[in-house]
């Protein structure tokens, strides 16, 4: 598929800073991405924010005049179907008007709508989100972040193919190592879900490497690692208030003293790239894999640069296919004879 | 109990640097604490190590021929019984010629030691690992760190009671908040697990203020975090990660350039004072909670400082008698009608 004619369905109600900067990042994508953006809610807040910018011309707007509240039960945004701006940004999705679909809205919304409207590739129990992780050897994708609690060992031998379709095709890993997140190296160092997820992933057609730790989610080789979506949510939440904590803690002992804010004056550059690196913006949204579709969850506090980032993840995966890779290595651990 | 009759059993063998470091540290705490340390272990080694120090008057050397290798499976060192320096030091808190004990060599035989000779207290299904955090309020105790990887909801809620007392007594926090690890701030964000342990929490006889998220465990406002030791461990290692990963890709960026050298070396003071804060050292052992007795796992890394300050901790959970606050307090919630 050619760059321009690659459409992504925004929604433009979704998440805090909704529809301002959801918005200013659709128009940075369209300029940038050279593709077209289908902009999802309120048409006359939108048309405002639109006119005069030079990247109107790649924008279209549809109109839908509900929104989906932050806290609003999965179940009641269900029902009120494409009269919300982000069942409609999925509907869009599944009629094929789009390639791709982004919200940063209500994300529990957000997957139970993308689960049922679009449905899971075929061999697929359940669709996981993925983070990617900046780790010291380069991005890592971590998932389940959050989707699936309570897992089965299969959906983690599922995830484990999702997730090595995805390194190759965004990450452009070509033979992704894959760990499942544990509590010690050795085969039986895990609890009753992890030692049967092991033997699962000892025989799937991907590059097993076995039981990882915590900390190999920021220093270790894996390219993938994969866990209950409890666990890595867990995980992810714990490292992202261990930088905070770091960062804040420094700047604490730094401002304390002119000793201390002069060295921090000097390290200010370095310590923003550092920050950066660790941003979530950097990565913009996770995509939700497992689905029929090119499909990212924004944080609440996407801003500008967060979208034009995600839309730039999602023309990849729509470029190398990362959907129906997916589906072909499926079809591929199904037929083999091992498993 | 007066300081001076407190007796710790010390596993002089135990660890990456024993016995040079155990014994150093624990002369140091004889001295600091003026109590007396039964090191425990080849007692010709100990004895050379020991001669000529002014503390050698407060130190029992202890003959055992044996060591508990790293990689031992727990049945085995089991089967070893007192032969070993890590089982003798265990049959020493038993047999009360000790009233604490500390051991640095491999935790998961230790756990099993502890678990079959000591015992846990009436009530207690399971003893627990925890751990103590550095947050920005102040210590804050994570448990189970490791030694239940698959739990039972009844299990998490003596958890609570075991970090509630500890709380109380050895980091001398009133009336400690316990949170429930889980993945949102809602009753009903979690797993299967979760969710039917807040329903125990809410009825115990703790200060129960609802679930945390892996942040809170730095930047969070609760004193006491209760979680499966499965996902303890990973939360404690990606944590570790964390840490490590910041200030290691801190010090590369420094070093790229002149003007981070001069920086860095500005601020390594205070750098230092935040690394010693993060370091494993300054708690020196995990308390074993649940058993009949004092009992603390020391880091395979375990240095004289850190058997110094685990010494320390010991000596204060003696004092305060934490394991007869446990037994009082789950006596407490059994005869409690709301059980």
């Amino acid at each position: 598929m050619n760059a321009s004619d690659t459409r992504i369905a925004v929604d433009a109600m979704g998440g805090d800073r909704a529809p301002e900067e959801i918005v200013a990042g659709s128009l940075r994508a369209a300029e940038a991405l050279h593709c077209r953006i289908l902009l999802v809610g309120d048409s006359r807040r939108i048309g405002t924010l639109v006119a005069r910018h030079p990247a109107r011309g790649r924008i279209d707007v549809i109109d839908a005049g509900e929104t989906v509240a932050m806290d609003e039960a999965p179940a009641a945004a269900l029902r009120r179907g494409t009269a919300t701006s982000m069942g409609k940004t999925i509907e869009l999705l599944r009629d094929q008007t789009a390639d791709a679909a982004f919200s940063a809205g209500n994300s529990g919304a957000l997957l139970a709508l993308a689960t049922i409207r679009l449905r899971t590739v075929a061999g697929i129990a359940r669709p996981a989100i993925a983070t990617v992780w900046p780790a010291r050897k380069g991005p890592l994708l971590l998932l389940d972040a959050g989707a699936n609690v309570d897992c089965r060992p299969e959906w983690i031998a599922q995830f484990a193919i999702m997730g090595t379709a995805y390194a190759q095709g965004v990450l452009a890993i070509a033979r992704p190592k894959v760990g499942l997140l544990s509590i010690g190296e050795e085969e039986k160092k895990g609890n009753a879900l992890t030692e049967a997820a092991f033997a699962l992933l000892s025989r799937a057609p991907i590059r097993f490497v076995g039981n990882v730790e915590g900390r190999d989610l920021l220093l270790g080789d894996v390219d993938v690692v994969v866990c209950d979506g409890f666990v890595g949510n867990v995980a992810l939440k714990v490292a992202e208030g261990a930088a905070e904590y770091l960062f804040s803690s420094m700047r604490a002992l730094a401002m304390a003293s002119l000793r201390g804010k002069l060295g921090a004056a000097i390290l200010r550059p370095m310590m923003g790239a550092l920050r950066a690196k660790m941003d979530y913006r950097e990565y913009g949204g996770a995509p939700l894999l497992g689905v029929r579709g090119v499909c990212l969850i924004g944080h609440g506090r996407t801003d500008a640069l967060a979208v034009e980032n995600a839309c730039r993840t999602a023309a990849r995966a729509i470029g190398q296919d990362v959907v129906g890779a997916i589906g072909g290595m499926v079809a591929e651990s199904v037929a083999s004879p091992s498993l």
